[in-house]
């Protein structure tokens, strides 16, 4: 039934060598990566206008200088990058190159940020796709959090079905997208020059604003940071670019970020030259498009799915990047072990669900209302940025090959960057990114405790240097049979004990409760096996595990002391469907735990099976 | 950790032999098997005004005429409950009088409602007993459904603490409620002579009322019938009385009935006299507490007081009745051999924690509001009344002896009255007695289901006729070990499996992963131990489950040829800490699993400690 369900969801699975590389175009991989980055407009530009706002509208036209700030910041990141994948072009996510460079705790720190930054990257999408939808359809607006914790499963089952299959049906929503706004901007300018649509901002850009401080501008500056979210992915996947690699790789980072920065800037300018104030239940981009398209017609729709869409497969950015991170932690043993597990489409299954379970906790936390994360989602990205552009310096230091001086300058302006806003948001926005100072150090201490674990049981496990006695002989083994009562599954444990065991002892676990039959099971047994040792214990306490330990470590002892193994053969029926399991004690699980306690002793199961 | 709040909550095991009988003087066992039957007047008087009041308030005068019926059949119930005490001085619940005269399936019927029933009685109980907090202190209302869970949580720890400990606590609110009551009515007689409290029934007594029909006079008599509801208790309990047993119960029984009479018609009068209205938030019981007490004093608080622990108590007597049946109906084989275990204090713990699971649920579902319940909790009760006393009509009339005749009859009318309210019941509250009609089938089928499951299972076990060849006689052992990698555990894996086995057969799986180290494993084994026969069996699939059952079950074909046992041995390693488990594989739990799935080979386990 579940094997099923499972065949039906996840697909028939794959082996291990049908694994082929993927190789991906420009064309499909400006797809595939930049969905992140892109769908970012969606509510980048928003933050900043949400922050001017709150001192007066007349302040909004502040957005414009912010975000011109904002595009030297993304011309700077784009540079570092490219050099980035130029230095580590088989994928150079922060954690490795943090790594490499800054030791083991740097790359922890980029790990970590980013483990919890993918499930906020995966919260946020989805959340702000679902706004799209709403703001499309209000009717919906009581089912947002339902609708973003479908999306999310939706976008886990795909990843566990395997990427491959999923790819060409990426490349669809995001060129919507960029089709949408593009359309959108032409459509725009068009209204704009014919008169079709006037000016409305509620202060001219230059207007002195009351109140307007330093202050306020970082933290608008700081909030629409958010928008340079996702500009790394490119660099982390140079060996998935077809030859030549690093040259196809720099260049659609190049054409991504001027795609970014054009629609950046469109939506800001829009957004200042029609007054649009924002507004809880309708998000910035769709009021810009209810203006520009003349109300809720066949544009306005499109432009909210397109919208939608790119968010969805933004989010799905996150399950590719979260269960690489998680392989390559686990690898290095910071993470469990069960991050290495592929499942059977190859995918890596527990980062996978992990990755879901974590945004969904996150959706159900915010009930969907999503937008107090984004600076804490800002900081878990430009936390790793800094360190990765840091790392580089010190990459070209250690090389001082060619343009070495050259390159450090790019990824020390990057770095600066990237640190500035980091300490932006700190300052400005503490209400939402103090979590980070508690978050961070817990994974540290979780990683470092890990790790320790997985060293010392190594250590342990290793087979010494070969020393002179490699196996050790016993003279015999000794089997006792736990009897509970006299029936075929006894018989079956009795011959097979007796092919394994020199000495059997059989056990029986008597209680007080039927004082007639107190030597019945005893009387039973000596009659049907004579030549079998037979020991009935008496509990007082109804319990079989301790009088049964108790007796056990009796003889094992013995056993040890004649060089004997010890055997507990444990005696079991198993019913026919599973579900009449609840029907029968489950003495013989409880007894083979506790047994489990013990080192010298092996847990022995006889499982007699049931018909009918 | 657990263990020590296990500790904590329920109190040391006790020894089976510990177990005193419980002897009740008359005193003690009216505060013990009444709390149930006088509790009622807390919402069964209320229930009859509420039907009423839904034509029009001049109606309510029709209470006193519906309460006398309800004195009639009370009456009759008693003398019909006196003659069961001494025809089954050994206990005559519904379930063994109706499966002693009726048949199984008679018997199933009676238990499976009052199974239902019992979880009901705690449901109402505690939601009563919540109501009457709630009228006292009304800022408590939106609390309600967490207290009921709360005190349903209180009294399962109670019970499963053993009930000689909180048996003499009990009769305190028993007692506490029937003072305060004898004192309301006292003082409110006092304060009618005196003229304190004057006449405000909305229409005298007799005043015809437009509209009121026998169909709503049903309605109403059948909903106050719940009134009725726990006079069996005393029946049940006869062997804890003192000697002499009969008699003493019977008295009891008849004292216990005449108390509930007088309540119920002082409550019917008062409501009627002061021209009580039903009120959602405030009980009617409360309502004529702040008016005969002269607002909210203290003696309006003690009343309410009162009234939620004597529900409290009515709710714990559930939970001595229901862990009773289920352990008989279990002993029968209608129900899980779980029923039947002891816990640490002597009490059923499984099926004292059913009834808490089953009646929080129906709190949760209902949101505390179980004045609904209250018609299907009446037929659970009315239905095993109607097939005792017409069990009993069997009975005498099988026995024939003195005057049998005249005993037939007494429980004839018991009989009578019983199901006339069962047709009453489904007749006019159809739309909340409907349940019963559904969940009845669902439960006798699961009786037979489980029944016939145990029969089957005892057969396959059960020992043949003594056949020649009892014993079978292996001529050896084949032992596979499965072996992931060379460590300690295989190393002692390996010594044990000598020690057990003829012929000692290692197993690995490989996978294409890691095509350098593909003879890894199958080298350093060689190195270590030359002389085992080691077998690399190649996966595609990454499951290391099949191909290992695929290869096990060609060896234990060959072994059966050749007469040989088959063992399986799985080592596996036990982190010093349980949290440790996540981060290991949980293979040899799933390849454990997989292997118990086969008859002929035994599993093994050999577990290697860590300490560190």
């Amino acid at each position: 039934m579940w094997r099923y369900l499972k065949r039906v969801l996840i697909g028939k699975p794959l082996k291990t060598l049908d694994e082929g590389k993927t190789h991906l175009s420009k064309f499909k991989a400006l797809a595939m990566l930049s969905s992140d980055a892109i769908s970012s407009v969606a509510y980048g530009p928003e933050q900043i206008v949400t922050v001017l706002v709150t001192l007066s509208a007349m302040a909004m036209w502040y957005s414009i200088p912010i975000a011109a700030i904002v595009l030297v910041l993304l011309l700077a990141i784009t540079l570092s990058y490219q050099q980035i994948i130029h230095a580590y072009p088989s994928g150079g996510g922060a954690y490795i190159v943090a790594t490499k460079n800054w030791g083991k705790n740097g790359g922890l720190i980029a790990g970590g940020s980013l483990l919890v930054d993918y499930m906020l990257t995966v919260a946020v999408s989805t959340t702000s796709g679902t706004e799209a939808i709403t703001s499309a359809i209000p009717a919906l607006y009581k089912y947002s959090v339902p609708i973003s914790v479908i999306i999310v499963l939706l976008i886990m089952f795909m990843n566990l079905r395997g990427m491959s299959e999923s790819a060409n049906f990426l490349t669809v929503p995001v060129y919507f997208f960029v089709i949408m706004i593009f359309i959108m901007v032409i459509v725009g300018a068009v209204n704009i020059a014919t008169g079709h649509i006037t000016y409305h901002a509620p202060a001219d850009y230059g207007t002195p604003v009351v109140g307007m401080s330093f202050v306020l501008f970082v933290r608008a500056f700081s909030a629409g940071s958010s928008s340079l979210t996702g500009v790394e992915a490119v660099s982390n996947a140079v060996p998935n670019f077809n030859e030549p690699k690093e040259k196809n790789a720099s260049t659609t980072l190049a054409i991504m970020s001027a795609i970014l920065a054009f629609f950046f800037i469109a939506i800001i300018f829009f957004g200042f030259y029609l007054g649009i104030v924002p507004n809880a239940k309708v998000t910035v981009l769709s009021q810009i498009g209810t203006r520009i398209f003349g109300g809720h017609g066949l544009g306005f729709y499109l432009l909210q799915l397109s919208t939608a869409m790119i968010l969805a497969v933004a989010a799905n950015t996150g399950f590719s990047a979260f269960p690489i991170l998680a392989y390559n932690m686990a690898k290095d043993k910071f993470l469990p072990h069960a991050f290495m597990d592929r499942g059977d489409r190859l995918g890596y299954s527990n980062g996978i669900i992990s990755l879901a379970v974590g945004a969904i906790v996150l959706i159900l936390i915010f009930h969907g209302q999503t937008s107090m994360l984004i600076p804490l989602y800002a900081v878990g990205v430009f936390v790793p940025f800094t360190l990765s552009q840091s790392a580089m310096i010190i990459h070209w230091f250690r090389e001082r090959e060619g343009w070495w001086i050259g390159k450090s300058c790019i990824n020390f302006v990057g770095a600066l960057i990237s640190l500035s806003l980091v300490a932006a948001l700190f300052w400005q926005h503490f209400e939402n990114v103090w979590p980070y100072l508690i978050i961070m150090p817990c994974l540290l201490w979780m990683f470092h405790k890990i790790h320790s674990h997985y060293i010392k049981v190594g250590k342990q496990l290793r087979v010494a240097e070969k020393t002179a006695v490699q196996l050790h002989d016993y003279d015999g083994s000794t089997v006792i049979v736990l009897v509970g009562n006299v029936t075929r599954v006894t018989r079956g444990a009795i011959n097979y004990a007796r092919s394994i065991g020199d000495y059997v002892i059989a056990m029986h676990v008597s209680f007080d409760e039927n004082p007639g039959k107190e030597h019945k099971t005893a009387n039973e047994f000596k009659a049907e096996y004579p030549d079998v040792r037979f020991v009935d214990i008496h509990s007082s306490y109804r319990s079989i595990a301790t009088p049964t330990l108790r007796f056990v470590d009796v003889i094992a002892k013995r056993a040890e002391a004649r060089n004997y193994s010890t055997t507990v053969l444990v005696p079991q029926f198993i019913p026919k469907h599973p579900w009449q399991l609840i029907l029968h004690n489950q003495t013989s699980l409880r007894l083979r735990t506790v047994l489990n306690s013990r080192q010298n002793i092996v847990v022995a199961t006889y499982s007699y099976h049931l018909h009918e």
